[in-house]
């Protein structure tokens, strides 16, 4: 694992050119470059079919786009970036005026220098994205603009890996697919996800693992309508990893009420495991717990990013490039999704075997001499043990006893050896316990 | 409605001269001007009749009542301000020393300029208030102190107006008509309630409304001890209306445990609709909330104030006078209580219908193109939507995403007629959800 | 009781000198002194009992223990201060080199001037304390040293008093007699608990007392394991007694939720009738509420202390002495148990029996004149009714309506008398109400 980083960060930017939205050749090659690190298993859904509320788009490829100025010269050319074409863009050949052209431009006043990310998934039509200092220096005249797309029946295409454990309760990895060239909000998600899934393929699983790589919103939606029944049943706890690759911050966007599995283990490990992270409310949400905590779907599911989706300068613009984000970005974020999924695969109940506190000292656990001080040295163990009444499980005591959750196991392992306690296999609760009780 | 708060006024204009108290005449007669706004239905309760652990008093009334020194100068006379005399006075006729005299005058050393009032309704007494400074003033000598009033057998009298609903479950509105000459903690009450009696009775209403005019305490606990079955049965909710004309402050009375759907609304109203404003316990009432919130009684029943009586300097002296309240003051209270009153008429449970998000593009409600920042455009709608499970009546959806009920009632329009969301008529229940949650 | 802290602080001079151990003779000196006061029953289990998880520990006592230097001078002896010698320490009669003695040496580099207070009841070993200076000037040279104990059969010794009431149901107040000389963090307990048993003795009491004198940890599970279920069944209430004679401080030990309601009584009384307290969670336990509250006893036990074992400097050493202690200190302990036990004594549900609120003015308990202020005179007993709906205890009442239990009881007695309220005698609850609601 010595160069995990450097791994996930290799593969974000072998990532990074593709053109990407949320159906098309980009989604596929994405998912193929993934299926290299990870088997994954493809679907495909046809365009038009109804998913809830919704129906599955066109789908949509581009080949070639660029505006040439009245000399042919070529301002600005899909091949040099792909965020210069509004997504799903109609196809368009024409010579305009800088008048008639400019309706069709878009740009990002307040960064003037970067090119914005714009789509038109659902009304047809066509447009360039340029920086506003570019948009500026338009000259007048005459321009070419050209766009070699097609909208056609197809399909939405995503990714999905299944990893059964000893449970048939799942826990649920979300990442999207759907970005052109963009690095934290985009690549990240993905290059970080089949490297965890990678991880879990190795570990003797508690939990069955569901892991999606899903365009965002059309493809969480198609996804959780034609499996609601199987989610709701299964799901225990679910994550939502979206701008994971920036060294920045570490971020929490709760679930509808925050009280789900997911938010109960993620803010555990964010309390203990990084100096500082921050938390957002469902009302901050903006990327798949959306729909999977949609009041219908009502998926225990909770959202992790470093710097949040809307939070950060370069966001949706191409600024968010490769050099916003760093292997020692991803290594935060893969170790606090292995934290959390080491928090809920040992969350289990635990409840103390002996009347009254156990004789820690004949079983070795405890110094033999009492002197000043010596109290706290079993402190963790025996604070573990005052609060193993069966009614907490492993994340409520490391949150009542103010210990991390992975100093805790190794305490557990000895407990469960020498009889003090013992373990039950309860579905844990939703309810977060935080500190010790003085009211 | 453009001057509403100018009739509001000029009504109050009208009430402050006329000599009050628990029972009599004054009550009469301000009942007889409330009734030239909208009808009002007069209740007489004969003195004598036992209401809980109370007796209905004798009747109260005074023609006349003045102090003349011994050159015949009257230094204080009730022609000039009815509080100069103590309320429920029994007749005098007298000549006395000065000494004499001392311990039948009232004054209030606090505010040394100001005449108290000062009552003494369940104890045979005669006094007099004055200005601390004419007091100090009052020369050695006899003299001649006159109060022609009567305490006979007669009635409590108070005022009801019942506009029946959709529902049988009642809204209370509740105010006061006891008080001699005082501005803010007397007219303001009656003034503002028989317009949001006559507001009401325009409207298309679900609830049914109750509105009563009561000498405070012994008029509420006569009311309430004859119609506790019914008042249990039916009120939903209910406000005591009480020191609404001044411009300094709103103020919330909470009832009990600040937990009833009274509470809920108004607290929503006024954390959204005013600037600021002042929250209250129970352990600080002090009009009828006292008797509806009673343990035996436990009306779900809060009070609004402007500056809540017993906080303002001018409370309970003749300086509270029509120069403390204003038309821009009643119009403050007037919004806060039509707001109140919407957000209750409109307080139905929600529950989206779709799976998923809604697509709100294909029904014109999303803007078609994806930009930076045009997720915040619909962002009300969408969280409307989101917390829309069922489990939320309008108010709590308010409180938990910041928006305030008058900016959502349209939203729900909207969504209701797109068939996006359900509406369901259930009990709103009492308990407030505040912010949104990231535990 | 005029003189009661002298008493106390006379009974804890005399308890001070012996040396006590977690069994032995020092243990039943304490305990027929103790006897002296009131009489206490003794219990006596034989070693090798099996206690829960634990076994009782073979009985030590110890006749005298010195270090000599090679000139014969004892450089430390028993008899000056019977600290030196580590509890529980075997046997031993040896001429050893400074070497092989400083590893059997004991001292508190802290605090350099005290000798510390350490004991190894769990593993065979000599040992003897003295002040970190005092080691530091150890010649070189030859040593005798002497221990003349024993560690044999015999009997864990503790003291109980029973004192029934009204009801079957029991509070507990435990302290432990197990150290030696040391004041506060030792005599403070037994000679304060003693007194407390004394004055229990002449009360009408309502609820039955279990009071115990115990070695700490092994005594308290030798109790619990053999009483399991009788305490399970009655103890309403109980309260661990330790460090209670100092000057500096009050503290509150919560019990694992801090929710039962020991916690309550103790909370409401420290929070009403001392200027300050501190507060510490469970997980800063360290007497016998650690066994009490242990998951499977799980008993509504709480500690108290003035400074808290563990958070005075002299703690654990010989500077723990007379010195710190002081009739005064003993004062504030004994009046917060005795508040607390009025507290318990008095906590019944009450329910007002007016519908609305009672004429106070006719049973003479309200001024009969109106006037501005007059309404305060009586809040604390209209705030009593209005809180008196049946839900709630005394405390919980005193600690809504912001007045101290003592305050309240005599309120409690003329409403009584005159039938306003009706008393129910009801289990109290556990949940802890603070403040009035305006949420």
């Amino acid at each position: 694992m010595a160069d995990i980083q450097n791994k996930i960060f290799e593969l974000a930017r072998e990532l990074f050119p593709i053109c990407r939205s949320i159906t098309g050749d980009g989604v596929r090659k994405t998912l193929s470059i993934l299926n290299n690190v990870y088997p994954v298993k493809i679907h495909n859904i046809a365009s038009g079919t109804t998913v809830s509320d919704w129906s599955v788009p066109l789908e949509w490829n581009i080949k070639s786009a660029y505006i040439k100025d009245c000399s042919g010269n070529r301002i600005i050319d899909l091949a040099s970036n792909n965020l210069h074409v509004v997504g799903y863009s109609i196809p368009v050949d024409k010579i305009l005026s800088l008048e008639e052209l400019l309706p069709h431009i878009y740009t990002d006043k307040e960064r003037p220098d970067a090119i914005p990310y714009v789509t038109s998934y659902y009304k047809e039509r066509w447009g360039f994205c340029m920086s506003e200092n570019q948009k500026s220096r338009l000259p007048a005249g005459n321009f070419h603009v050209f766009i070699d797309s097609t909208l056609e029946k197809g399909n939405l295409t995503y990714g999905e890996i299944f990893l059964p454990g000893k449970s048939d309760k799942e826990i649920l990895l979300s990442t999207y697919i759907c970005h052109p060239s963009m690095a934290n909000n985009e690549v990240s998600g993905p290059a970080l996800t089949i490297y965890l899934a990678k991880y879990l393929s190795g570990l003797d699983r508690r939990y069955s693992y569901r892991i999606l790589f899903l365009p965002e919103t059309i493809g969480s939606i198609t996804y959780i309508s034609q499996n609601i029944s199987h989610l709701q049943k299964h799901v225990a706890a679910g994550f939502v990893l979206s701008c994971v690759g920036d060294d920045r911050a570490f971020s929490y966007v709760a679930s509808p009420y925050g009280n789900t599995l997911a938010d109960k283990a993620l803010k555990n490990v964010l309390r203990f495991e990084v100096t500082d992270f921050k938390s957002y409310s469902f009302l901050e949400r903006g990327s798949d717990e959306r729909q999977y905590c949609s009041p219908l779907a009502n998926l225990p599911v909770c959202g992790f990013c470093r710097s949040k989706y809307g939070e950060y300068p370069e966001y949706h613009t191409s600024d968010d490039n490769m050099s916003i984000i760093s292997p020692s970005g991803f290594l935060g974020s893969y170790n606090v999704m292995r934290e959390c999924i080491t928090a809920l695969e040992s969350n289990f109940y635990y409840k103390t075997l002996t009347l009254c506190e156990p004789q820690l000292g004949k079983r070795g656990l405890y110094p033999t001499e009492s002197f000043k001080g010596s109290a706290a040295l079993v402190r963790s163990m025996t604070n573990f043990i005052a609060y193993a009444d069966g009614k907490n499980d492993l994340i409520d005591i490391s949150n009542i006893i103010n210990n991390p959750v992975s100093e805790l196991i190794p305490i557990v392992q000895k407990l469960l050896r020498e009889k003090i306690i013992e373990e039950k296999e309860l579905e844990s609760r939703n309810v977060i316990k935080i500190g010790a009780f003085n009211l």
